[in-house]
C-alpha cells in the first residue's frame, strides 16, 4: 500500500494529468458512468468540528476513493489547521487498499481549481484574457495558477478583489511571484463589468455579483457555495443567463448557485452538464454575446481521479528514475 | 498517524479491553448516544464486488472511524482473499487522522465474535454450559472463541453443527487446539434440543432452526443473517419468544432475523435494544425458562470501539516497555 504525505503528494503532482483525468471524471459523470453515493456527515458540537467522507469510482478506473474531509474550527486557537483529510484508494477489481494519500486537504483544493479552470477555460469567449477573481482565499490561488497552466498560449491578466484589499494585496503578490500578470481591484462593480471570465470562490451568504454588472459576453465560475444559504450570484442574473452549466445539478440545484433559480422560472432540465459541454455532446458557448455560468459543487469523482492521476503520476517519475 | 497491519493488530490485540468498548458502545447506541450514518455501498458488477463504508462515533471517545470493508468474490481464483478492509480512526476534538489499522477485516470478525459472546453471556441461562454453534465458517472459531473468553470462571462445552461434516471436524480440531471443550454433532435437531445457548453463524436463507426443537430456558444469539432474505431462525420461534433483543432495531427488522416477527404479530416496540440489558435499563432473562433471541446485524460504533481498544492496548503496551 503507497503512503504518500502531503509533500510528497506534491512532489510528484502533474497537473496536466490530473486535469485530463477530471475532465474525463467529469465526462464519466454526465453520462452516468460513475458511482456516487451519498455523502457521508458526522458532527462533533462539542469540538465544533464536522466530517464528510465522500467515496466515488469512474467506471472503468482503477481505483475507487473513499475521501475523508474533517473541518475542527477552533483548531487555529490550538495552533492547529482547521481543515485535515485525506483520499484512501482501493482497487476496483480486487478490493485490495492500493493508497493512501494524506493530503491534509490539499488535493481537494487542487481539484477544485482544476474543476474551475476547466469550465473557465470550456466556457469564456475565444480568446479572453481579462479574469476577474472574487475573494482573497485558498481558491482565489489554485483557480488562477491552475486556470493559466491550462491556458498557457495565452498570457491571462488576473484582476483579484476581495472585501480585505490587503489581502487581496497579498494574493495578487503571491501569483505575481509565480508569474502570472495579476492586478487588484476595490470596485466590484467597475471590474465585473471590465472581466471576460468572473470567478467567484467567496462564502458569501448575499449574491455579490448584480445582474447590470455582467455585461454581454462573460462568462462566470462560481465555486464559492457549498452548502444551503450561500449564494455568489444575484438570483436574477442566474435567471437571466443564457447558458448554466453545473458539476452536477442535483447539488447545483439544492445547494449551489441555481438552487433558487427554478423559482425565478429557470427549469432543472435547462441546467447542462459540463461533461456534456467538454465531450461535445452540448455545444456550450454559442456566440460572444451570451452570458454563460458554471456552478461546481465539488464531485467525489474528481477525487478519486486526481487520485489516480497523483498515483500515475508517481509511477511514471519511479520508472523515468 | 499509527499505522498497523494485521499482525502488528493481532499482537497488541486485547480481548478484556475490546469487550469492555463493545459493551459500552451497545449501551451509547442504545442510549442514543453515537452517530451512526447511512452505511456506503459501491458495487463492481464487472468484478464481482462490493464495498461498504461504514462511520460511527461513541459520544465522549477520542476518536471516531472509517470502516471499509470490500468483498471481491473471484479473488480466490486469482490466489486472493475474498474480505479485504481496513478501519480509519480520526480524532473526534481536531478531525486530525491518528491511525490506519489494515487488518484485512479481522477487526470485524472479532467484533462480531465479541458482541456475540456478549449477548451470549447476558442472556444465557445461569451457569450455562453447553453452547451450540451452527456454520463452520470464521465465525464459529470467533464465536467460541470470544464466549469463553468472557467467562474463564467456566468450562464450556461446545458443539459444532454444520451441513459439511468435515468442516465440523476440522472447526472442532482447532477449538480444542485452542484449550476448549468441544465436540461436534450430525443431527442438527438433537443438538438444538440439548443446547443451553444456540449460537447460529451461517448465511442461510431457509430458516435452520425450528420452533419445537428449541427448549425452554434456550438462549438464541444470531449473527449470520446481514441482509434481506437471509434467516437462520423460523419465523414462528421469534414470534414465540419470551424476549427478543437486537443491536440496532433498525437493522434487525430490515434485514435481520425479526424482519417476518412483525408479520406474525410481535410488535417492532418489543425488541429490545442489548445495551438496554447490558446496562440494567431493562431486566432481560426473567427466569430460566424463557426462551430469548439476540439478533446482531453489526453496528459502525463497535467498529469504533475495537479500533480505540487496538489503540488503547498498543499504548499500554508501549507504556510498559
Amino acid at each position: 500500500m503507497i503512503d504518500l504525505n502531503k509533500s510528497q503528494i506534491q512532489d510528484c503532482f502533474d497537473l496536466q494529468t490530473a486535469a485530463r483525468a477530471i475532465e474525463n471524471a467529469y465526462i464519466a459523470s454526465a453520462e452516468g458512468r460513475v458511482q456516487a453515493p451519498p455523502v457521508t456527515y458526522l458532527g462533533f458540537e462539542d469540538a465544533n468540528g464536522d466530517c464528510h467522507v465522500k467515496t466515488g469510482h469512474v467506471q472503468g478506473t482503477e481505483g475507487f476513493v473513499i475521501k475523508v474531509a474533517t473541518g475542527f474550527y477552533d483548531n487555529p486557537a490550538k495552533g492547529l489547521p482547521s481543515s485535515n483529510g485525506l483520499n484512501l484508494m482501493f482497487s476496483a477489481t480486487t478490493g485490495a487498499p492500493l493508497a493512501i494519500l494524506r493530503d491534509e486537504g490539499w488535493l481537494t483544493d487542487m481539484r477544485t481549481g482544476l474543476g474551475g479552470a476547466i469550465a473557465s477555460r470550456a466556457l469564456g469567449v475565444d480568446g479572453f484574457k481579462g479574469v476577474l477573481i472574487v475573494g482573497t482565499g485558498l481558491q482565489c490561488r489554485f483557480q488562477a495558477r491552475c486556470l493559466q497552466a491550462l491556458i498557457p498560449e495565452r498570457k491571462l491578466s488576473f484582476t483579484i478583489c476581495g472585501r480585505d484589499a490587503a489581502k487581496a494585496e497579498t494574493a495578487c503578490a503571491e501569483l505575481q511571484g509565480d508569474g502570472l500578470s495579476a492586478n487588484t481591484a476595490t470596485d466590484l462593480e467597475a471590474a465585473t463589468r471590465a472581466a471576460q471570465v468572473v470567478i467567484t470562490t467567496t462564502p458569501a451568504k448575499m449574491p455579490l455579483i448584480q445582474r447590470e454588472w455582467v455585461t454581454p459576453g462573460t462568462h462566470i465560475t462560481a465555486v464559492g457555495a457549498d452548502s444551503p444559504g450561500k449564494q455568489e450570484l444575484a438570483t436574477d442574473l442566474v435567471a437571466a443567463a443564457d447558458l448554466l452549466v453545473c458539476d452536477l445539478a442535483a447539488q447545483s440545484l439544492h445547494h449551489g448557485e441555481f438552487a433558487r433559480a427554478e423559482a425565478e422560472g429557470r427549469r432543472a432540465d435547462e441546467v447542462i452538464a459540463l461533461g456534456h459541454i467538454l465531450s461535445g455532446a452540448h455545444p456550450g458557448r454559442a456566440d460572444n454575446k451570451q452570458i454563460t455560468i458554471a456552478d461546481l459543487t465539488g464531485l467525489a469523482v474528481q477525487d478519486a481521479a486526481i487520485s489516480l492521476a497523483v498515483l500515475e503520476a508517481r509511477n511514471t517519475e519511479h520508472s523515468s528514475n
